[in-house]
């Protein structure tokens, strides 16, 4: 690839403002300190601002508070790190994918797949499933029957997503996602599970990405929603029923359980655990690691991690919490007893 | 599908007695607040009696102690939760599979596909592998050579199953779910890792499902076993020699490592880790998000999770942990100053 | 197979020393409970020392301070375990796999691929891409464009590689892995998330091993590095920009946050998470399910689990740590009341 733009050409496509040369020509994004004079680079964290004095790189992008930092030529933004990730875009754009479906692809019967779509090789398309205008289906993706796929859907190799689900817009999938499988619904009866069919869909709005291995099971009776612009990270574990609210986003190897409802605008770190049936409000931030265990209904951060150590130091510390109980009924009964002798002091 | 039975006809397949109306047709299965008119509905959890005043449903499951609290037409069983899920099978079965190999699909030398089975599109079968009678093999699944898979298994796509392993009837395996992977099982030797050989299998009762993308490893020298009725969720990860004892259930991320021994009818919750080398009784259960770090004899629930709370909070609880030994110390100091007080005061 | 050999072949090729009868043949190896006359065990734990007398092994790997421990052939080492590994590697080879590419495979434009090399069913590789000398790429592998594989490579069926990897020699890849897919990065634009494009690569070393499922995604700029000997166990979650030392082993289900660098020799426990933006150091120990939340400079073994209990003890002493500053309060205002009472006692 050879795409190259000039400052002057960026701004136009994309706002801000230059200062200093703007014919300056860049055909790459890279950070200050492994920047090349074709490179256009950023300051987005005060801790790097010393790299500008030392960065070789042709260009920056920084914010109106650092407008003056430095003499390279220079694009002042309201949000360089926003735009930062559109000049990368602008600068890589994704490789192009030949429309029509590949001659090893299998596409059931029924199935409408938009002259613009690409189905690459062992892809397998369920009867009835659409596939809207511009999308790609990667190599050896299994989509089951009548779901739909909507426009500019990206799925990389490998991703399966069976029967009867309804995806909007510009997915993004990655290898290894799985999405629609059976949520975990068993009823015990006289010492053997009886399975619960999974009859609800999954229900995902349009801007949605999905990490490598991810699964999001499709719902008991009712849906599974992923409303729009949720993005998810790798091995993210869905339950069914679950629901998240629109541009909420998790890190890899968190899990929601069964029935858990999320906010719109949350955070939830990695390895997070959400049970199952309880809400989270708008714009709550869960750590990593941290497993929430009732309802949230305040916006705020969130945090349950318990602290490291030195092995030993760990376990000479930890060996109390088994006689926490025990040692705050002796905190209370030496203030009683305290209390006692001050009576008596008096 | 237009699948639709009386109540009559149901009670005389699933069991149970109607109080009603008999003649009333069903065709669906919902939740109380969602049913329609030709919808048959369940109470299995008190918080939701109030919307038996309100529900659409043509008809309702209920335990008996219920019997007489709608007048709606109503299936009376002792244990309401497992019928639904009966009635809920006869209404939605599984769409039938056709017998026969698709014609992308490739089998090795010496494989035995019953003539009742079906291996779907891209579907790989080892050599001298053995599939049963109704089994379904999903679209691009992977069977190892010399793999026995029993009858009325359902694979859906991309399930692999290494070489040599051995697989009971009714087994459910979702998208993504691997068997017989390797253990990880390695030696250091001279500053390098040595490999060892995982020689054992995986062997897997009956009536068992595994989740998508959940991992099962083969031993390294003896076998990897899940026994009958098990029931593994998502991305569980289940290691080398590893045991789960018969209609053990676990939810899904949980972690259970190498040689780990479960007993029968545990219940595992989410993202729990069972450490190595241990034993878990019968009827143990777990809480999610805890780690077993030692053999549990007793059976009983047990949990280990660190409250959550704000960050803030968290952060200012949190930070005494690390000296927890220490207070405990002073407590301590303090009872012998009190007795010495108290001594000098009498 | 039909593989035997005498004591005496074997330590021709492997070392170690034979006591009793080097003529003694063997076919397997097992644990010392299990082994038949054919077969050879081994003592690398003082734990089983007693199964010496009574095991039915042919022969038997001892350490050198074991050396007299029993009367069976014996091969002696100084490193057991690792001697273990190489017998069993003796006597379990690997399959051999049919060099050339399987008809139903899809090879992309200018792809280099070594005649030795062997290309399951099912498998797409991309254009441009290099696989070297007897590498074997399994069923419904997809390698991206531009990928180099060297030699001695195996993976399992279904693995996934992205574009512009570069993978050193004799990688194992266990099935359901992903390599290079997108890094999580994402940008906040009035209320929208804008994607960064990760458009650096996954660069692998030599004797890598890569479990089940494991995802390891592609720098945002600059690459993620896995050095040489690392091994990863299944369900790891490594993120964009990651470095991994060299002999670094990983157990199931860890996850490393975006631009953590973990040094050399390190040993992560089964679902431990390293956050972002951290180092560790070489020969860093970090315990299962423990979160490290910031740099480690120093070696040794770091923990951070909360101790399991039954449930009602676990309750009972938990709610205790929402008030762990309040009790270090109580005792601290004790103590002032204890000098204050001593003081006035004096």
């Amino acid at each position: 690839m050879n795409i190259s733009y000039r400052l002057a050409d960026i701004v136009l496509q994309l706002g801000g403002r230059v200062l200093g040369n703007a014919d300056v020509c860049i055909s790459q994004i890279a950070t200050l300190e492994k920047a090349q004079s074709s490179h256009i680079s950023f300051l987005t964290n005060s801790k790097y601002r010393a790299q500008l004095a030392t960065t070789q790189a042709g260009a920056v992008i920084l914010g109106e508070a650092d407008a003056d930092a430095t003499d390279l030529p220079r694009i002042i933004s309201g949000n360089p790190y926003a735009y930062f990730a559109r000049v990368s875009a602008l600068l890589n754009p994704l490789p192009e994918a030949k429309p029509g479906v590949h001659r090893s692809a299998v596409v059931g019967a029924g199935a409408k797949i938009d002259a613009t779509a690409s189905i690459a090789a062992m892809a397998v398309i369920g009867d009835g499933t659409t596939i809207g205008a511009f999308s790609v289906i990667g190599e050896g993706c299994c989509i089951g029957a009548n779901t739909a796929i909507g426009s500019h859907a990206r799925l990389y190799p490998r991703v399966v997503i069976y029967h009867d689900c309804v995806i909007g817009d510009n997915l993004i999938a990655h290898s290894g996602a799985v999405i629609g499988s059976d949520g975990f619904g068993i009823a015990m009866d006289e010492g053997r599970w009886i399975k619960i069919p999974q009859i609800g869909r999954v229900v995902i709005g349009n801007d949605v990405e999905i990490g490598a291995n991810t699964t999001i099971d499709r719902g008991a009776l009712n849906d599974t929603v992923i409303e729009d612009g949720v993005k998810l990270d790798n091995q993210i574990q869905v339950a069914h029923n679950v629901r998240i609210g629109a541009h909420t986003a998790i890190a890899g190897c968190a899990g929601i359980a069964g029935s858990a409802v999320i906010g719109r605008y949350c955070l939830i770190g990695g390895g997070a655990r959400i049970l199952g049936h309880l809400e989270l409000a708008d714009h709550v931030e869960v750590a990593a690691h941290t497993l929430v265990g009732k309802s949230i209904r305040e916006p705020g951060s969130y945090a349950a991690i318990f602290p490291f150590s030195k092995t030993g130091e760990w376990r000479k510390n930890t060996v109390h919490l088994r006689h926490l109980d025990e040692l705050v009924r002796r905190v209370k009964a030496l203030e009683q007893e305290i209390a006692l002798l001050k009576g008596k002091d008096q």
